[in-house]
Protein backbone atom coordinates (compact mmCIF):
# COMPACT_ATOMS: atom_id res chain seq x y z
CA UNK A 1 0.00 0.00 0.00
CA UNK A 2 1.18 3.60 -0.54
CA UNK A 3 1.36 4.46 3.07
CA UNK A 4 1.57 8.48 2.78
CA UNK A 5 -2.13 8.31 1.29
CA UNK A 6 -4.86 9.81 3.78
CA UNK A 7 -7.38 7.36 3.85
CA UNK A 8 -10.31 7.01 4.26
CA UNK A 9 -11.65 10.21 2.50
CA UNK A 10 -15.23 11.38 2.06
CA UNK A 11 -15.79 13.09 -1.41
CA UNK A 12 -18.67 14.94 -2.42
CA UNK A 13 -20.55 14.29 -5.63
CA UNK A 14 -24.11 15.38 -7.27
CA UNK A 15 -25.74 12.47 -5.93
CA UNK A 16 -24.30 13.32 -2.32
CA UNK A 17 -21.01 11.92 -0.90
CA UNK A 18 -19.03 8.30 -1.18
CA UNK A 19 -16.23 7.47 0.82
CA UNK A 20 -12.86 6.82 -0.75
CA UNK A 21 -10.89 4.29 1.30
CA UNK A 22 -8.00 1.23 0.61
CA UNK A 23 -9.98 -1.92 -0.31
CA UNK A 24 -9.53 -4.76 2.16
CA UNK A 25 -9.87 -8.59 1.43
CA UNK A 26 -13.82 -8.25 2.68
CA UNK A 27 -14.31 -6.37 -0.59
CA UNK A 28 -13.44 -9.31 -2.51
CA UNK A 29 -16.81 -10.09 -3.97
CA UNK A 30 -17.84 -6.84 -4.64
CA UNK A 31 -14.62 -5.72 -6.94
CA UNK A 32 -14.88 -9.30 -8.67
CA UNK A 33 -18.41 -7.65 -10.02
CA UNK A 34 -17.26 -4.52 -10.89
CA UNK A 35 -14.93 -5.68 -12.87
CA UNK A 36 -17.46 -8.40 -14.34
CA UNK A 37 -19.88 -4.81 -14.85
CA UNK A 38 -17.93 -3.79 -17.98
CA UNK A 39 -18.76 -5.19 -21.22
CA UNK A 40 -14.85 -4.52 -22.23
CA UNK A 41 -12.92 -6.54 -18.87
CA UNK A 42 -15.58 -8.89 -19.70
CA UNK A 43 -14.51 -9.89 -22.57
CA UNK A 44 -10.91 -10.45 -21.54
CA UNK A 45 -12.30 -13.02 -18.82
CA UNK A 46 -13.26 -10.98 -15.82
CA UNK A 47 -16.32 -12.34 -15.02
CA UNK A 48 -17.01 -12.98 -11.83
CA UNK A 49 -16.76 -16.77 -11.21
CA UNK A 50 -16.33 -18.59 -8.01
CA UNK A 51 -13.68 -20.78 -9.32
CA UNK A 52 -11.57 -17.51 -10.00
CA UNK A 53 -11.94 -15.87 -6.71
CA UNK A 54 -8.19 -17.44 -5.23
CA UNK A 55 -6.75 -15.66 -7.97
CA UNK A 56 -8.40 -12.61 -7.60
CA UNK A 57 -7.80 -12.68 -3.88
CA UNK A 58 -3.70 -13.23 -3.99
CA UNK A 59 -3.74 -10.25 -6.43
CA UNK A 60 -5.46 -8.19 -4.01
CA UNK A 61 -2.86 -9.22 -1.56
CA UNK A 62 0.03 -8.50 -3.67
CA UNK A 63 -1.06 -4.94 -4.09
CA UNK A 64 -1.57 -4.38 -0.76
CA UNK A 65 1.68 -5.87 0.33
CA UNK A 66 3.27 -3.66 -2.59
CA UNK A 67 4.86 -0.36 -1.30
CA UNK A 68 4.40 1.06 -4.40
CA UNK A 69 0.85 -0.13 -5.15
CA UNK A 70 -2.14 0.40 -3.68
CA UNK A 71 -5.98 -0.44 -4.38
CA UNK A 72 -8.83 1.72 -3.34
CA UNK A 73 -12.83 1.60 -3.24
CA UNK A 74 -15.51 3.73 -3.02
CA UNK A 75 -18.71 3.33 -0.78
CA UNK A 76 -22.15 5.09 -1.18
CA UNK A 77 -23.97 5.99 1.40
CA UNK A 78 -26.40 2.64 1.18
CA UNK A 79 -22.94 0.96 1.61
CA UNK A 80 -22.25 -0.32 -1.75
CA UNK A 81 -19.11 -0.27 -3.12
CA UNK A 82 -19.66 1.69 -6.40
CA UNK A 83 -15.83 2.63 -7.81
CA UNK A 84 -12.66 0.85 -7.67
CA UNK A 85 -9.31 2.11 -8.81
CA UNK A 86 -5.31 1.30 -8.64
CA UNK A 87 -2.57 3.59 -8.17
CA UNK A 88 0.64 2.77 -8.62
CA UNK A 89 4.09 5.24 -7.45
CA UNK A 90 6.48 5.32 -10.01
CA UNK A 91 10.03 6.56 -9.51
CA UNK A 92 11.53 7.83 -13.34
CA UNK A 93 14.61 9.57 -14.32
CA UNK A 94 12.94 11.90 -17.38
CA UNK A 95 11.61 15.21 -16.41
CA UNK A 96 14.38 15.78 -13.90
CA UNK A 97 14.13 12.65 -12.21
CA UNK A 98 10.19 12.63 -11.46
CA UNK A 99 7.73 10.75 -9.81
CA UNK A 100 4.64 9.44 -11.68
CA UNK A 101 1.41 7.75 -10.54
CA UNK A 102 -0.40 5.97 -12.81
CA UNK A 103 -4.23 5.23 -12.18
CA UNK A 104 -5.21 1.59 -13.53
CA UNK A 105 -8.50 -0.16 -13.38
CA UNK A 106 -11.01 2.77 -12.87
CA UNK A 107 -14.30 1.23 -12.61
CA UNK A 108 -17.74 3.07 -11.40
CA UNK A 109 -20.85 0.65 -10.96
CA UNK A 110 -22.88 1.02 -14.00
CA UNK A 111 -25.99 1.52 -12.44
CA UNK A 112 -24.18 4.85 -10.82
CA UNK A 113 -22.55 6.89 -13.47
CA UNK A 114 -22.95 10.05 -14.44
CA UNK A 115 -23.29 10.64 -10.42
CA UNK A 116 -19.86 12.11 -10.27
CA UNK A 117 -18.42 9.69 -8.30
CA UNK A 118 -15.58 8.57 -11.17
CA UNK A 119 -14.67 12.71 -11.62
CA UNK A 120 -14.70 12.66 -7.59
CA UNK A 121 -11.98 9.97 -7.59
CA UNK A 122 -9.81 11.55 -9.75
CA UNK A 123 -9.96 14.99 -8.76
CA UNK A 124 -8.70 13.43 -5.42
CA UNK A 125 -5.79 12.13 -7.72
CA UNK A 126 -4.80 14.94 -9.22
CA UNK A 127 -5.46 17.35 -6.41
CA UNK A 128 -4.68 15.04 -3.70
CA UNK A 129 -2.95 11.96 -3.95
CA UNK A 130 -0.69 13.50 -6.99
CA UNK A 131 1.21 16.17 -4.27
CA UNK A 132 1.07 14.04 -1.37
CA UNK A 133 3.42 10.94 -3.23
CA UNK A 134 5.20 13.93 -4.65
CA UNK A 135 4.54 12.89 -8.29
CA UNK A 136 4.28 15.53 -11.25
CA UNK A 137 2.48 13.66 -13.76
CA UNK A 138 -0.61 11.30 -13.90
CA UNK A 139 -1.03 8.89 -16.37
CA UNK A 140 -3.68 6.51 -17.16
CA UNK A 141 -4.46 4.28 -20.62
CA UNK A 142 -7.78 3.84 -21.75
CA UNK A 143 -9.17 1.67 -23.81
CA UNK A 144 -9.48 2.90 -27.86
CA UNK A 145 -13.11 1.72 -28.03
CA UNK A 146 -14.08 4.05 -24.28
CA UNK A 147 -14.96 7.01 -25.96
CA UNK A 148 -17.21 8.04 -23.19
CA UNK A 149 -13.81 7.71 -21.00
CA UNK A 150 -12.16 9.55 -22.96
CA UNK A 151 -14.42 12.58 -23.04
CA UNK A 152 -14.44 12.11 -18.87
CA UNK A 153 -10.76 12.47 -18.66
CA UNK A 154 -10.38 15.68 -20.86
CA UNK A 155 -12.42 17.85 -18.84
CA UNK A 156 -10.30 16.74 -16.02
CA UNK A 157 -8.06 18.31 -17.76
CA UNK A 158 -6.13 15.29 -19.15
CA UNK A 159 -3.99 15.10 -22.33
CA UNK A 160 -4.38 12.15 -25.02
CA UNK A 161 -1.04 12.84 -25.67
CA UNK A 162 -0.13 9.30 -26.18
CA UNK A 163 -0.60 6.21 -27.38
CA UNK A 164 -1.52 3.19 -25.40
CA UNK A 165 0.59 -0.33 -26.90
CA UNK A 166 0.12 -3.69 -25.37
CA UNK A 167 1.60 -6.82 -26.19
CA UNK A 168 -0.24 -10.08 -24.96
CA UNK A 169 2.84 -12.84 -23.62
CA UNK A 170 1.90 -16.19 -25.50
CA UNK A 171 1.10 -18.51 -23.27
CA UNK A 172 0.65 -16.64 -20.20
CA UNK B 1 15.45 -3.16 -8.38
CA UNK B 2 13.42 -6.32 -9.92
CA UNK B 3 15.57 -9.04 -8.26
CA UNK B 4 14.45 -11.91 -10.43
CA UNK B 5 15.85 -10.73 -13.93
CA UNK B 6 18.43 -12.79 -14.80
CA UNK B 7 20.81 -10.05 -15.66
CA UNK B 8 23.77 -9.51 -17.69
CA UNK B 9 23.03 -10.61 -20.60
CA UNK B 10 24.17 -10.18 -24.12
CA UNK B 11 21.94 -9.28 -26.63
CA UNK B 12 22.50 -10.56 -30.91
CA UNK B 13 21.70 -7.08 -32.72
CA UNK B 14 22.31 -6.64 -36.92
CA UNK B 15 25.38 -4.71 -35.88
CA UNK B 16 26.93 -7.09 -34.03
CA UNK B 17 26.05 -7.50 -29.79
CA UNK B 18 25.02 -5.10 -26.94
CA UNK B 19 25.62 -6.12 -22.81
CA UNK B 20 22.09 -5.27 -21.60
CA UNK B 21 22.78 -5.04 -17.55
CA UNK B 22 21.41 -2.72 -14.85
CA UNK B 23 22.02 0.57 -14.45
CA UNK B 24 24.37 1.82 -11.87
CA UNK B 25 25.04 5.19 -10.36
CA UNK B 26 28.62 5.24 -12.56
CA UNK B 27 26.10 5.35 -15.49
CA UNK B 28 24.54 8.36 -14.91
CA UNK B 29 26.44 10.94 -17.09
CA UNK B 30 26.11 8.76 -19.71
CA UNK B 31 22.31 8.52 -18.70
CA UNK B 32 21.56 12.15 -18.77
CA UNK B 33 23.17 12.28 -22.21
CA UNK B 34 20.67 9.88 -23.60
CA UNK B 35 17.51 11.47 -22.15
CA UNK B 36 18.59 15.19 -23.79
CA UNK B 37 19.89 12.82 -27.06
CA UNK B 38 16.34 13.21 -27.89
CA UNK B 39 14.11 16.40 -29.44
CA UNK B 40 10.63 15.39 -26.74
CA UNK B 41 12.47 14.46 -24.20
CA UNK B 42 14.58 17.69 -24.49
CA UNK B 43 11.79 19.79 -25.02
CA UNK B 44 10.36 18.47 -21.58
CA UNK B 45 13.38 19.75 -19.63
CA UNK B 46 15.36 16.94 -19.74
CA UNK B 47 18.50 18.59 -20.81
CA UNK B 48 22.01 17.48 -19.42
CA UNK B 49 23.04 19.69 -16.99
CA UNK B 50 25.59 20.11 -14.12
CA UNK B 51 23.13 21.41 -11.97
CA UNK B 52 20.39 18.86 -12.23
CA UNK B 53 23.02 15.89 -11.69
CA UNK B 54 21.75 15.69 -8.25
CA UNK B 55 17.84 15.19 -8.74
CA UNK B 56 18.85 12.75 -11.41
CA UNK B 57 21.02 10.73 -8.66
CA UNK B 58 18.70 10.81 -6.65
CA UNK B 59 15.75 9.35 -9.08
CA UNK B 60 18.67 6.48 -10.17
CA UNK B 61 18.68 5.61 -6.17
CA UNK B 62 15.31 5.90 -6.03
CA UNK B 63 14.64 3.69 -8.97
CA UNK B 64 17.23 0.73 -8.10
CA UNK B 65 16.15 0.25 -3.92
CA UNK B 66 12.33 0.19 -5.58
CA UNK B 67 11.18 -3.88 -5.42
CA UNK B 68 9.18 -3.04 -8.06
CA UNK B 69 11.49 -1.55 -10.48
CA UNK B 70 14.39 -1.88 -12.64
CA UNK B 71 16.42 0.87 -15.16
CA UNK B 72 18.55 -1.06 -17.74
CA UNK B 73 21.12 0.26 -20.03
CA UNK B 74 22.82 -1.33 -22.98
CA UNK B 75 26.74 -1.12 -23.81
CA UNK B 76 28.38 -1.52 -27.13
CA UNK B 77 30.98 -3.34 -27.97
CA UNK B 78 33.14 -0.24 -27.69
CA UNK B 79 31.79 0.23 -24.33
CA UNK B 80 29.65 2.96 -24.75
CA UNK B 81 26.04 3.40 -23.50
CA UNK B 82 23.86 3.00 -25.85
CA UNK B 83 20.55 2.83 -24.43
CA UNK B 84 18.28 2.15 -21.60
CA UNK B 85 14.80 1.06 -20.52
CA UNK B 86 12.99 1.46 -17.08
CA UNK B 87 10.62 -1.77 -16.22
CA UNK B 88 7.55 -1.47 -13.30
CA UNK B 89 5.99 -4.90 -12.15
CA UNK B 90 2.65 -3.98 -11.38
CA UNK B 91 0.24 -6.55 -9.80
CA UNK B 92 -3.41 -6.08 -10.34
CA UNK B 93 -6.68 -7.17 -10.53
CA UNK B 94 -7.90 -6.88 -13.78
CA UNK B 95 -7.67 -9.78 -16.15
CA UNK B 96 -7.97 -12.52 -13.27
CA UNK B 97 -5.61 -11.11 -10.95
CA UNK B 98 -2.65 -10.67 -13.15
CA UNK B 99 0.37 -9.21 -13.05
CA UNK B 100 1.87 -6.63 -15.57
CA UNK B 101 5.04 -5.17 -17.05
CA UNK B 102 4.73 -1.59 -17.60
CA UNK B 103 8.29 0.04 -19.58
CA UNK B 104 9.37 3.41 -19.70
CA UNK B 105 11.55 5.79 -20.98
CA UNK B 106 13.00 3.65 -23.76
CA UNK B 107 15.85 5.50 -25.30
CA UNK B 108 18.22 4.55 -28.11
CA UNK B 109 21.54 6.75 -29.10
CA UNK B 110 20.36 8.20 -32.16
CA UNK B 111 23.25 7.69 -34.17
CA UNK B 112 23.37 3.90 -33.39
CA UNK B 113 19.45 3.67 -34.24
CA UNK B 114 18.82 1.53 -37.67
CA UNK B 115 21.44 -1.04 -35.58
CA UNK B 116 18.87 -3.29 -33.99
CA UNK B 117 19.65 -2.75 -30.75
CA UNK B 118 15.69 -1.65 -29.60
CA UNK B 119 14.66 -4.31 -30.93
CA UNK B 120 16.83 -6.72 -29.47
CA UNK B 121 16.08 -5.06 -25.90
CA UNK B 122 12.32 -4.85 -26.38
CA UNK B 123 12.17 -8.89 -27.56
CA UNK B 124 13.91 -9.52 -24.63
CA UNK B 125 11.65 -7.45 -22.53
CA UNK B 126 8.23 -9.51 -24.07
CA UNK B 127 10.26 -12.95 -24.27
CA UNK B 128 12.35 -12.99 -21.68
CA UNK B 129 11.81 -10.81 -18.35
CA UNK B 130 7.65 -10.69 -18.57
CA UNK B 131 7.73 -14.54 -18.28
CA UNK B 132 10.61 -14.55 -15.56
CA UNK B 133 8.37 -11.96 -13.98
CA UNK B 134 5.42 -13.78 -14.04
CA UNK B 135 3.62 -11.21 -16.00
CA UNK B 136 0.51 -11.53 -18.89
CA UNK B 137 0.97 -8.19 -20.69
CA UNK B 138 3.34 -5.43 -21.15
CA UNK B 139 2.10 -2.45 -21.69
CA UNK B 140 4.00 1.23 -22.86
CA UNK B 141 2.88 4.33 -23.96
CA UNK B 142 4.90 6.30 -26.66
CA UNK B 143 4.33 10.13 -27.36
CA UNK B 144 1.57 10.54 -30.26
CA UNK B 145 4.08 12.37 -32.54
CA UNK B 146 6.69 9.25 -32.14
CA UNK B 147 5.44 8.28 -35.84
CA UNK B 148 8.61 5.79 -36.06
CA UNK B 149 8.66 4.50 -32.47
CA UNK B 150 4.67 3.45 -33.26
CA UNK B 151 5.46 1.48 -36.16
CA UNK B 152 9.05 -0.21 -34.40
CA UNK B 153 6.20 -0.99 -31.27
CA UNK B 154 3.81 -2.75 -34.18
CA UNK B 155 7.06 -4.83 -35.74
CA UNK B 156 7.17 -6.36 -32.25
CA UNK B 157 3.89 -7.41 -31.97
CA UNK B 158 2.43 -4.27 -29.68
CA UNK B 159 -1.19 -3.52 -30.41
CA UNK B 160 -2.28 0.18 -30.15
CA UNK B 161 -4.85 -0.39 -28.37
CA UNK B 162 -5.16 1.96 -26.07
CA UNK B 163 -5.56 6.03 -25.47
CA UNK B 164 -2.37 7.46 -23.10
CA UNK B 165 -3.15 10.41 -20.77
CA UNK B 166 -0.91 12.21 -18.84
CA UNK B 167 -2.03 14.78 -16.44
CA UNK B 168 0.39 17.54 -15.44
CA UNK B 169 0.24 18.57 -11.47
CA UNK B 170 -0.33 21.86 -10.97
CA UNK B 171 2.65 23.89 -9.44
CA UNK B 172 4.87 20.52 -9.43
Amino acid sequence: MLHSLDLPVRLDTRAGSVLLRRASLADLDGLMALLSDDPISASRGDVASTEDAPAYRRALEQILEDAGNDLLVTVDERGRLVGTMQLTRIPGMARRGSTRLLVEAVRVRSDVRSAGIGGAMMRWVTQVAAPNLGSTLVQLTSDAARADAHRFYERLGFAASHVGFKFRVPGA
